[in-house]
Parts: structure tokens; C-alpha cells; sequence
């Protein structure tokens, strides 16, 4: 696989790196950014946390304004962040051209439907291809976290949730926790997956809580002046599943919060320590 | 004055807090951010730290990029970031569109010039207009900082060394230190002021330390894998200045770092340190 570096910024003593490369899971050309500690140039192999970011964003939104490279850099934490979907001339997006659906909105699962299931397969793109070219590209170990936001929050405990064994820590900021009773899953899932309800709870972190086969502790943020709370992202459904099967969740409601970055810079540094426990054992 | 409130976002126990307004100085709306710590909503009257803005910027890039909340949070620092020019649909922007001069490039002047001085007048708008503005609408106190990046790093050393007593701490990151003899100087000031370079002098870092009044010490960082380094930012103009007066300046010359946010994120922390010990003795 080749890599094409897009630009390289010293940050906090490491790099800021962005990177084009051809996707065989997507069938697309896809960016992604990696933020490199100054650890890395002295040859140790460093954990990665992999960053899912919401709807609309692409790789570039965490790493401006999430303010997490100084506490990596501290840490030793490779950060790597995604894009939110497949893009390009040849991927089709939302048929009314809306931004919660398509490009932009890939909700980290594999679409089954057409004209869908040939592009949108990010559950396998972000779970599978990209670390591999992760970790033959770069000094890093196959010790992986998982988080995101909003989206990308529901795609880190949904990753996480499907493959037991493959995470060593896992957070999310205000995610969207309970996709198959909200309208933005509901209008995803209906798309990707089609109609039959039954397949959508094998992307839902509730319903996939009460099978979990491992107990990886979560710990979740959500603001509570967050226009989207009560609609679209549920936690307390989260909470309820959590506590049915006894799974450790600590989920956090911060007194008036909305659902932007400078929510998810105020608790970045909490997270990322979250991850340095659960990374470095 | 009215104040227009655009948007309120909590960030690190504080706000961030979007405003716009008339202003009489250049005679059209202005947007401006403000950052208010904890502390604020303690009754305390707090110092300001002013932060001025490089070519192509709003009010926002600072607050989004830098990651100065937290830090300004634990420091008890009230941020304040203008906009970089007057706008809109009655103010004259560059005659060929470029993105160096007009909309996003008011230079920190006040122009002589027309179609220029009826509203470019953005120093006496960034050291009268706007903290008359924050001084009797936020629990502030007359302590006042300023900083900034490239053309705002330059706005911030001419603002405060053409207005002794005004400020208490001063720095800039990557500032255009010689704008009287660089191309982006060269072009703003031929227009906003004329042809005449004497009357330049008046609005260049390193001819005003000269005859500077007080010596307010300065600290500069400068990254030297900065793309407008030899050619428009010129910083050893500045040492040299600073050195043949005997004025205070600590140049710090940061290896690999470039002119993005990502380098003025990587040294905010020192710069805020170096404020609160100038407004807080």
C-alpha cells in the first residue's frame, strides 16, 4: 500500500502528519491524520487511540481543535483520525444532498444495500485496513483505543463492542447511543442496512452490550446543554443496557455543555489519560 | 454600544462567547470572541489578554486552534480576539481579490488613504474602540495584554509600543516584524498610507522601538521551518532593533516548527504565563 504524504507539522515536539491513500475495503482514495509524539523518533513502538470523528467532519476537525496533541505528546499516544466516510465523484452521497446521511456520514458500519455496499464499509475500513497500514507504516505496537465523538462516538463503542479482543480502552464524547431508536440512525440504517430492523442491532451499542463477550470499561461525556441529547443521542439508554449486564460504564453528564469541540476539549485530557491506563497497563 | 449576542459555548468551566456590534471607529458591524474564565462568574474583575490575528482570519481561528482556554481557565485570563479588518458590503476589500490585503488584512492601522481611512482604522478600533467595549460590559479590569500571529503579532508590538502605560505584557508569535520592508507591508501600507515611507515608520515594530518610552518586555517565538520566514516576518530586524536600545526581547527561534496553529499551539502556554505575570505582579 502507498502512502502520499498530504503535509507534515511539528506539533508539541512531534508531528502532525496528513496522509492520501487508496482504500480496497472503500474503493476510494481516503485521507487520514496522524499525530506522531516525540517518542516516536526515539524508536519505541507506541500505542495508538483511534479517533471517530461526528457527521459533517473529515480527518482534519479533532486534531485543530480537540487540543489533544499536548497531553499525546506527554503520554506517548499515537493519535490516528479517520475520515467520516467514503468520498469522491464516484461514491454517492445523500440523494437530497443533506449532511446526516453519505458523504460525511458513514456511521462506521457495512452497508448491505445498494447503491451503498460497494463504498460504505468503514466498520471494516477502521477496524481492519487501517490499522494494518498503521502499524507497518509507523513505529507503533498493536495496542489500540478507540474513541470519537457524536457519530463517531457510537462508532468507537460499536468497534469496540464487535471485536472483543481488538481494543485495550474505549471512551466516547455525547455519542449517538442508541442509533436504531433516534432519527439520524434511523435514517442511516434504513439506508445502509434497509428495512429490516432485526439487522440493525448488530450496530447498536445497547443492543450489543447484552451480548458483550468482554467487559472493556467505557467512559462516557456527554454535555447537558447539548441541543441534540434528548433526540438523538440517549445515553441513558447506554446507562440502562450497561447496568443490565453489570458492564463498567462511567458516564458523565457535565453541566452546561453543548456538542462542540470546545466540550470535547474541556474532558480530552481525562480521556486520554483513560486510555494511557487502559494502552499501558 | 449594543452588544449582539451570537453564541455562548461553555468551555473549561468558563465561556466562550461570540458578540457583535456597531463600531463608530470603522463604521460598520464587527464580530468579536471573548473568553471569559471562572473566575469571571466570581464577580473578580479580571486582566485581558488581547489576541490579534494573522492574514486571512476572523475572530474565531484563535479561539478554535490555539488551545488557550485551558491555561486562561486556571490562569484567571480573559481572552478577547477581533476580527482582522473591517467587512462587509460597504467596505473597499483588494481591488484584484487577493487574500493579503482589504477583507481579513486591516494591518492594525488606521489608513490615510482613500478609499481606505473611512474604515480602516483598525488600531484605534483594537486599543480604544473594542476595550472601552469590554471594560464596561464584562468584569474586567483596566490590565491589559496583548499578543498575536504574524500580522497580528506585528499589530500587537506596534499597538503597544505606539501606546506607553496602555499594556503590560506584550508578545507575538511569528510576527511580521518589519513590514516596511517586506512585500506584505510593503503592499498594505503603500495602499492604506501612501506612497510616502516616512509616514510608515510610525507603524513598524522595529523603527518604533527606537523611540520607545518604556520598556515593556517583548517575547517572540518563531518557528524556523516557517514558509514566510526570510522573506515577510524577518525577526532578526527586531533583535537587532531591541538590541541597539537595550530594550527587553526574548526571540526564540523553535526548530521544525512552521507558521500554522499548530505552532502556536505548541507554545500558548508559555505565552499566557508571560502575560498573567505582566498583569498579575
Amino acid at each position: 500500500m502507498t502512502l502520499e504524504l498530504l503535509s507534515s507539522q511539528k506539533s508539541f515536539g512531534g508531528r502532525h502528519d496528513r496522509y492520501r491513500h487508496r482504500s480496497a475495503t472503500l474503493q476510494c482514495d481516503m485521507a487520514f491524520a496522524v499525530y506522531l509524539p516525540p517518542q516516536a523518533e526515539r524508536g519505541s513502538r507506541l500505542p495508538v487511540l483511534y479517533w471517530l470523528s461526528g457527521l459533517t467532519c473529515t480527518d482534519e476537525n479533532f486534531m485543530q481543535k480537540a487540543g489533544a496533541h499536548r497531553l499525546a505528546a506527554e503520554l506517548g499516544l499515537v493519535l490516528v483520525a479517520p475520515d467520516t466516510s467514503p468520498r469522491g465523484a464516484g461514491v454517492p452521497g445523500d440523494p437530497d444532498g443533506a449532511w446526516d446521511f453519505g458523504h460525511g456520514a458513514g456511521f462506521y458500519l457495512n452497508a448491505t444495500q445498494e447503491p451503498w455496499a460497494r463504498h460504505y464499509r468503514m466498520h471494516d475500513y477502521v477496524v481492519h485496513e487501517l490499522p494494518a497500514l498503521i502499524e507497518t507504516s509507523f513505529p507503533v505496537s498493536d495496542r489500540r483505543g478507540i474513541s470519537g465523538h457524536s457519530m463517531g462516538g457510537h462508532g468507537a463503542l460499536v468497534c469496540a463492542l464487535r471485536n472483543p479482543g481488538r481494543y485495550r480502552s474505549l471512551s466516547a464524547f455525547a455519542p449517538i447511543a442508541n442509533p436504531i431508536d433516534c432519527p439520524w440512525g434511523e435514517k442511516a440504517f434504513s439506508h445502509y442496512l434497509g428495512a429490516d430492523r432485526e439487522t440493525w442491532k448488530g450496530w447498536d451499542a445497547c443492543e450489543l452490550l447484552a451480548g458483550a463477550r468482554e467487559r472493556l470499561p467505557i467512559l462516557v461525556d456527554q454535555g447537558d446543554a447539548d441541543g441534540f441529547l434528548a433526540d438523538q443521542l440517549k445515553p441513558e439508554a447506554l446507562r440502562v443496557a450497561a447496568s443490565a449486564v453489570g458492564h463498567p460504564l462511567t458516564l458523565r453528564l457535565q453541566p452546561g455543555y453543548d456538542h462542540s469541540y470546545y466540550f470535547i476539549a474541556s474532558f480530552i485530557d481525562d480521556h486520554l489519560r483513560h486510555h494511557a491506563a487502559g494502552l499501558n497497563p
